[in-house]
């Protein structure tokens, strides 16, 4: 359980730095050691560490402001050294819906993987919330 | 290298069930110990092995014809006993990018992950294929 709550942690984490634009952040939470690769909604996929890197610092630097992203209705999957954590990532436009995928490097759960896409669904704690956002398509 | 190559077959070789609509030999794909969760395109997450193989159950059951996916431009990223395979799925209608992610349970790697979503992209071998399908929106 604890090593759950600590995916948890790492996972808020990676969406902290993303919503803070803290490039330094997000960057230090990703594997050093460990095979990386990335894929963005509508993107291919990114692979190494250089090419996930230089994506990220564009995303970053190219929004106007911060995107307010926060995670919601996140589940960890523990596998040993590895471990996963789906989420919605709820932005001001709506959901997508997003794997991380974490191994253990140094003592700390390190990102080596992120699918996002878009979802036609919704957190259930939202689901009486007028306010809510809708899903992005 | 040999792991590599054997996470390729498995994650193949989960395709090929899909697209043979073989319900038996998708599910012996997927991990029994492990936790398991999948999201289909446009889905929410899935959680749990009855789940997940129910919605297989009606995907592979509700289609008149068999789905003509293929892998295209499959990479394998090794993390000790556990890994993943990154492809473009290739349908008549278009690509789909996709994350499969396995563990090795009794020597074998097996399902314990899924996300399959849109992409505006295509696999690079395609370039110059004027018969290739569009990207899925």
């Amino acid at each position: 359980m604890r090593d759950r709550t600590g995916l948890l942690f790492a996972s808020e984490a990676f969406c902290a730095a993303f919503a803070g634009r803290d490039y330094p952040a997000l960057e230090a939470l990703w594997a050093r050691r460990s095979p990386v690769a990335c894929i963005h909604p509508g993107w291919g996929v990114l692979e190494g560490r250089e090419a996930v890197m230089e994506s990220w610092r564009g995303i970053l630097g190219s929004a106007g402001n911060a995107p307010a992203v926060s995670p919601r209705d996140a589940r960890a999957f523990l596998l040993g050294e590895a471990g996963y954590v789906t989420c919605f990532e709820s932005f001001p436009e709506g959901f997508l819906i997003a794997t991380n995928l974490f191994v253990r490097e140094a003592g700390e759960w390190r990102l080596v993987h992120h699918q996002a896409g878009p979802t036609r669904e919704q957190p259930e704690e939202d689901e009486d919330d007028p306010t809510r956002p809708r899903a992005m398509q």
